[in-house]
């Protein structure tokens, strides 16, 4: 049967246990792969309450406009402004002051607050500086010119227009104006359900309190990115629960972390060729280099190295972006960039993309070890890192280059 | 008696309805007494599955070293390097291919994942590339040197030193970090619980369909700088109804946005005072100048604006950073900051702090409109906002200044 054939062949294609990468794919290769298996997931209707950081999946339309008729933008006094002509201090005018109708009368002067609507033939705010009450009479000691602390009906926004355009990541301001229409839910991009399956770190025997952090971590990273954490499976490691792991319907991606690596006991990638497909194993990355992809149904599968730095490092450049496609997000990297002067030089190689961990000492971006050293401890006093594309040899002292933020540094307690 | 008297004065003080602010307090005092009144709250353990984002009261300390003992960084053979000296490609050396044990015995190798813990004897790791297996004999084609592909206890991290320091915001690799550890509980900062009080937007009779933009926005806002809404009041702003919401016990601090200006509706400031002490109110700011400050019980109440872009504003540039601060976060304004030339000129008045939303058109800092124009839909495209500092009568074009940025701008979708 060819069929069996074929999946043996599969099978045996992606085992290199105990040989290593032959061939790496580039990390353009492994780009372009996240990129054709990220499509914007479906929309979703939800309470505007919920919606501040979602992608909206319809665009939003003004039903009314914004102010839905003239008004006062300030508090003052409601006049018509041919009223106040020639006013000044050593010459006030004298209006009648009345109460707020529906209308003013000629040479009268009404209190109004910011928001309210304007009185029939009023057109300008006096403020409360520039009067004084007495009785029944307002001296009024500046003109008011037309139009002055009064917003126009549809003068922030036109009824009928589009408020907030399809795909657009929901701000806090963006929550209030859509609010301030009366909309009371949305329709924005479902978040993707993303199956953690974790292997357990290596025992050290007697020696070994470590916990897994590899879980933890990529949960926060995958709220970071807008996806939602399914299940998370800590196991370990082998075929086939890996397998049946990723067997079981209801996620729309899986996170693979661990034995993806060329040692004998790395057996994800055989638990992808058997319940699907893998396509790539091995990318031209430091570090992270041992990361792969597949699919399994429809969903795609990202397999992460077991070292939590590596698994980190992986996560970052190629699966988060796939998250963030899933969940209808910019692709980029979340990070504020800023430019730096490169410190110490940083050493790489040509074919290979290495991701340095720098601090940022007066303004210049000095690299923490090289990019495969220190262990995911490597990024706690790091600022932030930078990523030295395939075809550079790397970087030389003084060249300018951006660094991604972890944190501000302008922090204080 | 003088107590009632100095209350009685007090309100008085306070009530500037139909008069306008005389004066207003410098932006520079009311940050002042934004951090007077912002202490970081007490800390709170938590599981470390919700920390991240969280700010860490006590240090975390390393109680194991990591690794904990020496270890495999790479997959391949544990070799004795010294057995390995004088192999290549045309000079192949044989090894004596085992199990891995406890051991490693001399002129033997043993396959070795990354992650597992050295044998004792052996000193480097042989990539799989490096060797040929042949039944019980390995083919050794490069020498490997000592320490290669080893990580050596406490390497990344050693036992009883300090991880991560107290007021350190949690990243994910800090999750992971920490994970590793085995620690399952941490000592964060405690949330500040904010109320919400929020007046209704003023009726424009038959043609009012338009709903409240602050509760939602603050909302919003609040959770973004790592507060808690405790609970969120929708009233007619009238004092009594303000005073009541300001007086039940449970919240760190009051939000208080609508009716805070001089019109004759304008009844907060006056609950404020009555309930406890009105600090200030007015602000050189713009927009956002009706915003104030006080304290009830121990509680900072902060008065916003009923508009929504004032409210927007002075929340972002007052109240927020009572938030961050007594959540343990940096004061600073959470965005990130863009250097970038003035386009048209931008006008300020020396004493006041205009904001102003800008657009960044090839670069250059666009303004939209004025500080106090267009509404909180003057925020839709911008693509962030320029502080004008008080001291300053605006920015000159070409002059390079600090953007606060929205949104990113190298959004696809």
């Amino acid at each position: 049967m060819p069929g069996n054939e074929e999946r043996t062949q599969r099978g045996r294609m992606a085992d290199i246990r105990e040989r290593g990468f032959s061939d790496r794919a580039s990390f353009d290769k492994a780009t372009a792969w996240v990129d054709a298996h990220g499509a914007t997931l479906m929309a979703k209707e939800i309470d505007l309450s919920e919606a501040t950081g979602r992608v909206l999946a319809e665009p939003v339309e003004a039903a009314w406009a914004i102010p839905p008729a003239d008004r006062a933008s300030s508090d003052g006094y409601a006049v018509r402004s041919d009223d106040t002509v020639g006013a000044g201090d050593y010459n006030p005018l004298v209006l009648t002051l009345c109460h707020r109708e529906d209308a003013l009368p000629p040479s009268a002067a009404a209190p109004i607050a910011a928001g309210e609507s304007l009185p029939r033939g009023a057109d300008a705010i006096l403020p409360f500086e520039s009067a004084r009450a007495s009785g029944a009479a307002l001296e009024v000691f500046s003109a008011a010119a037309e139009g002055r602390g009064v917003e126009r009906e549809g003068q922030q926004i036109q009824a009928g227009t589009t408020l907030l355009d399809r795909a657009r990541t929901l701000l806090p301001q963006d929550i209030g104006l859509i609010a301030s229409l009366g909309i009371q839910r949305v329709q924005v991009i479902r978040r993707p359900r993303v199956r953690l399956i974790v292997s357990r770190p290596k025992s050290h025997g007697e020696l070994s309190p470590l916990g897994d952090a590899n879980g933890p971590m990529l949960r926060a990273l995958v709220a970071r990115d807008g996806g939602i954490v399914e299940a998370m499976i800590l196991g370990t490691g082998q075929r086939a629960e890996i397998a049946q792991a990723l067997a079981a319907p209801g996620a729309d991606m899986f996170l693979l972390a661990g034995r993806t690596g060329t040692g004998w006991d790395d057996e994800a990638p055989l638990a992808v060729a058997e319940t699907g497909e893998l396509a790539i194993h091995g990318i031209a990355l430091r570090p992270g280099g041992s990361a792969g992809m597949g699919v399994v149904g429809t969903a795609p599968v990202l397999l992460l190295p077991g070292d939590p730095l590596d698994c980190f490092c992986a996560y970052e450049l190629l699966a988060g972006r796939l998250v963030r496609r899933l969940a209808g997000r910019s692709p980029e990297l979340p990070y504020p960039v800023r430019e730096a002067e490169v410190g110490r030089k940083i050493v790489s190689a040509i074919g290979i993309v290495d991701l340095y961990r720098v601090c940022l000492v007066n303004g210049r971006a000095e690299a923490i070890g090289s990019a495969e050293s220190g262990g995911l401890a490597s990024t706690l006093r790091a600022d932030g890192f930078v990523i030295v594309p395939a075809p550079l040899e790397g970087y030389a002292p003084g060249v300018r280059i951006p660094v991604h933020i972890y944190r501000r540094t302008n922090t204080t307690s």
